[in-house]
């Protein structure tokens, strides 16, 4: 029997909304390289979105790409990149980022959160250093929103780290891998508005939110507009039938399916956190988005498993087990009704 | 009016074939990253045409970040990249090559082609240097079949290059960003199992032979197979959903849907080929696979540009003007009837 | 008045004898590139030392250029380096590794020390990880002995770090940059054949002991030592008139100079230290080599410091303040009885 | 016998003056990383004969060092530099440009010059490229004064690349590893003060005019200017004890030695030079350093290489061989005598 999917966001294909675009714009002969109607339209969308006219938008194939090249090409070459130290830039792209000639410096996070202050902390340390030169200079901050441990900054948590970039000359970058499920979040606070006048640049994930493949990289600095397309070209990340890429988003921004989809994820995980801690199951995170981070005992996660596949986070104790529990667009009423069933049949 | 399309071999979606398998297979729930059913049943089939069954098989997004991440992850950090002066990696990769830490070593080429002799006399050329410590070391060889203009390698030249690559340690790559036109040429003598036989690696296109983005990579030396999936992954060539590749290539591979399309769109050009030569056109680089290049005069040019759409290359005599003309899975033939109709009215 | 010196062991000029043999040679006409007979000799000298025959050794200008050429030929694209959090690859050279495109994956430290069980476990966690290809592989080992903070290792823990090394198919190389203090040291128990012996690269600082500039890199590992000085010319670590770095090492393992100075350096600091402990004070590490690091109060320092320069290493309590104090070959024993009276003073 | 050098101006050690300013200087203690008064009095002197007071003035351990930590902290990342195809970065370098990430991109030399109508055609075919960003955009021009075949730019060809480059958005760098033969060279037009205003940096070869090592780069234009220190720290180019460049930049810079031993080595080049052409022997390139390339059968070549070393530059002819014969401050009368006569005798 093929286990129920629950271990993360992006085995399922395109939602049916994008691939019939997709089916739909087949047949057409258009533009190459992302400089077709639906790259340019698709943009148009997300910049009115976000309510800003003069910022650019790109279209590239995946997270991992979009990161380095936004970085590498905003950073001097003895500037590293400011990151909580589980920042996915740090711990899960293989040193793109050093691959490209950066260091990451890190920072303690909760839940993936880093904070204000800590940043100008490390600004002033090396501003202070008499031998500064002999270190590498912060040159931007990276984080994520929702964080790799689905948590979320509030919009004045984000706007406190906004001033010290103002303040430091610091980028502010902001991976949106899963954006919208932190802005369809319970809890958030957060515009696209707000992440274009506060961010110099922030990419909106496609993947893990009902596309093929494709993230949207909106930039609104000017210095970090400027040549872009030759830092994409330079890294591949600049596909021959872009377009594939303009029409899934066009898809996604039309009728709001981003929004919608990501606000029924998040309900679907809701619904799971809540059963799990009226049944006294703890959280290594505080339930936020469509990712769950429940802890269950050896016995109860080898009785799931059978039926369920999981993300294994580790053990967090001497039987406490954390796992990641995703949903999506494609998650089924019917599988998060059994698998809670399976849980609260577990304590009883 | 819409100019009718002849400017390249990428305009276009996928071939149906290939849009009605990603269609098929979409709603399935599957495994992440290219470890997925359909990557490794691509792989398969491919190895099984190639008759190799210890080379590995991995599928990256586009043509650019596969030359990218083979040479970057086979060099040492002296080393170079031997390539024909208009080889693609030199000329139209924004210097991805370098970006990596790597140059180009360049030879003269005849349409696009090096021969084995060149590259013998550059790499003899390098090691009887007695400083040959402060010039760069080279480590591989690339070349493109077929080349940037069309031309094609014969099996006994590329035996010989190879001859010489073992003789002096040197990797051979073929970049077959346009394998399948190079394939079913008319006065190709190449096959899979040649290539897998001669070549350390190369690849097979995608992107330009019906699917909407895509290259499979065919590595048959073993030290370049070692955690190729490493280097994927740190240049952002690793699709979460990679299970679009293989499911693109399965199509391409099944029912010899890769080499029945190419052969027609060969047979295409060749039919337009034929016609100008007929009405005493020339070309700046012998017809041979599905890229032409007629050279125009100025004003037959502007007539035909208010109709069709061509590739510039530029003036190459007092009134005289080439252009690339490709053709594909989706040339029409009234397209082609009415191109040459217009070419021959220009001479009549 | 001009303060007396104790913040670093490199402000001042080249030892006397090593200067006499720079004036000596200096009419000389040599080969170019260190192939002269000096760095033949001083080579030569030092195998003999590491009773090694097969080592080869190589004179770099600098220690951030020894590290960076060592670590970036020897790792592949996806491979980092593991060092203590303070590993001076990882804090102070500006991110020179990361620049040549890896990684510097940090372990906590004792006094700069790494563990060999650590490094397992890294290795282990690495290993382990189903999706290891999304992080940094490790590929080589990197310590300092001494450390930054003076500690030494021991042959049994050097060991232990090998065997982990060797069964884990890490490279393990030792910055040396002040290892001639580590060598004299009264507790150390490594030799030179004990180095050539456990490491698979080494460096024997110059310039910390006597030299102008200058680092000895022994290369043990046959891997490491070939085409190495390709490497060298393309950071540009390759002298043209290299010979002045062979003389100096010369001057350095001749009459065992390199030994006698850094003992003698090694027995001031020493007595610094013994006369700080018996007046009571305390040190962030315990003293080993000709680094101390002894902690004052705010006045004690502010006192001091009108007439000694010391390396201010920061806040480490309510009002108290650790400094480095250097101890060199040119170190005086009036300076050190000056420094020693005046601290008496302070406390009495 | 010893063979009599001619081949190259980097076999002998320091001239007196700079090597008795080490002596002298070496009991201090001095501030370090080029922080000390040597290097703060070498800079003011420098920048005193270039009539420029706001320019930056670094010293760097070697040629390829200076070259490349300038060029690289100047390029944005899909950047490339011009420079002639047999330029030092392109040849002589292992691909030292290419390591750090950026293409050279060549034109053609008359004996290693470039033109400036040739840098305008170069930007002017990137700019016009429709599909530029699939290129490499030209960031740098790159040339050496005197060239790798002791040829010479006039004060007007200068000033037209200059202007070509201000017009192009392109950074002027002069490689001058050799400048002191240029700025004394009989025909030469160009002043110190002349390049600070053309050349937005350059470089003053101390390595083959008299210093042990290390060459001055001088920085002209604000944005090369800032946080140069970072970036020789990051590439290893920041000695710690970076006096040793200052005092003998100093030595150099007064009383006028630079100039002085630049020029006797001129006029010695140019004795064997009018000597040769007395005798009827040809030059691959017209006499104007003191770099000589003349053209000899090979029985002539053979019997003078029994007593002297030329550096070999490759069969020209049937039966012609080219060497480079160079002079430098050490070079003989007794030396030049003995090569005139025997040279002579050949021919009679």
């Amino acid at each position: 029997m093929e286990l129920i999917h629950f271990e993360n966001d992006y085995s399922d294909g395109a939602h049916p909304e994008v691939l019939r675009r997709l089916v739909e714009t087949n047949g057409e002969s258009t533009a190459v390289y992302s400089e077709d109607i639906y790259c340019q339209e698709a943009a148009r969308r997300i910049l009115a979105l976000c309510q800003n006219d003069h910022a650019a938008v790109h279209f590239l194939p995946g997270g991992t790409i979009t990161n380095t090249v936004l970085i590498a090409s905003a950073l001097l070459p003895y500037q590293g990149v400011v990151s909580s130290a589980v920042g996915h830039i740090h711990v899960h792209e293989t040193g793109a980022v050093e691959a490209r000639g950066h260091k990451v410096l890190t920072l303690p996070s909760k839940d993936g959160k880093i904070a204000a202050e800590e940043i100008h902390a490390l600004y002033r340390a090396h501003t202070d250093d008499p031998n500064r030169e002999h270190t590498v200079m912060p040159g931007m901050v990276y984080l994520t929103d929702p964080t790799e441990y689905g948590a979320l900054y509030t919009r004045s948590e984000l706007a406190a780290i906004r001033d010290v970039c103002r303040r430091c000359g610091l980028y502010l970058y902001i991976d949106g891998a899963r954006l919208g499920y932190a802005l369809t979040a319970e809890k958030n606070d957060l515009t696209l508005p707000d992440l274009a006048e506060l961010a110099d640049a922030f990419s909106i994930g496609g993947t893990k939110q009902g596309a093929l493949l494709g993230e949207a990289l909106v930039i609104t600095h000017d210095a970090l507009k400027k040549n872009f397309r030759y830092a994409m070209k330079q890294s591949g990340a600049l596909l021959a039938k872009g377009r594939i890429l303009g029409v899934q988003f066009l898809a996604l921004f039309e009728n709001n399916l981003y929004f919608r989809t990501s606000a029924e994820a998040n309900r679907k995980a809701a619904r799971i956190a809540e059963e799990l801690a009226a049944l006294g199951y703890s959280f290594l995170v505080p339930p936020a988005t469509n990712q769950l981070f429940p802890v269950f005992s050896g016995r109860e996660l080898a009785e799931l498993s059978k039926k369920y596949s999981f993300c294994p986070m580790g053990r967090v104790g001497d039987d406490a087990f954390c796992v990641r529990i995703c949903t999506n667009w494609a998650t089924r009423d019917e599988d998060v009704n059994a698998l809670l069933n399976d849980i609260a049949a577990l304590r009883s």
